[in-house]
């Protein structure tokens, strides 16, 4: 008994790091999204130096999800949960990077004159972070309605990031001096696009999770 | 011992699907970037028709980590070389994606005459797929030397990435007829560079993996 409940205190303990980690995941993205929009060098250069936590976080969580697998040996769910950890995990840090690589187009972009107002890209990034939020409380909760709803929010992402590049292409053909800024617009529109991606992965693992056990518990299944 | 030399075995078929996996990542890869060199827009639907058997094998290999983790119990080195697969399983199936991807801009690049000859993207897509093929066969011979190889192939295929942008941006500023089918050849190469990238991830999870092995073995730790 006294070892069910270490487990479960140690699972919460996972859970709420990997939280931790989604907010951390989630902060980076709307600064660097930020630093495009205010074309502050200096802020820039401090999203760009800022991703050693949540590397470091994505360690101590593989770490986390290690030891609750070798010393508790978990079954079904609990064993579910986990290896979703281990993916969400991944994803999250990924996220991280895609924050360094927006930061890194905005940087460019800062050195040219702006060639749009940017109102849709901080949407997109709006949508991304929520995106990422909506997962991870999908996951905490064991929520598949809200998985289901981060499922859905992508194809608005990608319908933003078609109408973002149309724009786009529309100034690069008219204009050659549009091309290298107009260039890195599209491919924070992509990170933008890759993040809900990431989200998607979240919710999807969350409805496996979830799915697979409510299957378990249907009547005339074995186990 | 029966229970023993049953795990090994399924343990060992488990690796045999992995690796037939990064097989068929491998061989999409190579037929989207044949599909964008030879514009032969059937042979390109084909490629993006051709995405299930990867999906398929994905859901199998995950499920069969499920299996061993949840029948068996693994300690230590099976248990990192099990979440190690389910990494590498991920890893994957996010090429196939990216391969689909390359797909979609080759049917777009072959409606616009050629900007450039094609030997960079090629070769980078060679590179890709050897990282691929490397990293693979360091997981399944635990070859820490080998994975090292992988990620210092990552920067090859980063110069080739940087190379290729340069010469399609000169392009693009002085010939608007070019910018939309530079802007995919842009895309295919940074596609390959992600796939480049996914290598490299399973590079890093067969050091962490054989590496926290090796720990384990030295005088004076714990366990």
């Amino acid at each position: 008994m006294e070892r069910v409940r270490h487990f479960q205190e140690e699972l919460e303990a996972l859970q709420s790091r990997l939280l931790e980690m989604g907010g951390l995941a989630e902060e980076r993205v709307r600064a660097s999204v930020q630093g495009l929009v205010v074309r502050d060098t200096a802020f820039i250069d401090k999203v760009l130096r800022g991703d050693e936590p949540i590397n470091e976080l994505h360690i101590e969580i593989d770490n986390r999800c290690f030891m609750l697998l070798a010393l508790h040996q978990p079954m079904a769910t609990d064993l579910r949960a986990i290896v979703a950890a281990v993916k969400i995990n991944t994803d999250l840090e990924r996220v991280g990077d895609l924050a360094v690589n927006i930061a890194e187009a905005a940087r460019r972009y800062a050195s040219h004159p702006p060639v749009k107002k940017l109102i849709d890209i901080p949407q997109m990034g709006d949508i991304a972070q929520g995106m990422l939020r909506d997962a991870l409380d999908s996951f905490v909760r064991r929520d598949t309605v809200l998985a289901q709803q981060v499922l859905n929010q992508d194809d608005i992402l990608d319908a933003l990031k078609t109408q973002v590049f149309r724009e786009l292409l529309t100034y690069m053909l008219h204009d050659p001096t549009t091309v290298e800024p107009a260039l890195d617009l599209i491919l924070v529109s992509r990170h933008l696009e890759r993040i809900g991606d990431h989200a998607t992965n979240i919710a999807e693992d969350v409805i496996f999770m979830v799915s697979a056990l409510d299957v378990r518990h249907q009547p005339g299944q074995h186990q």
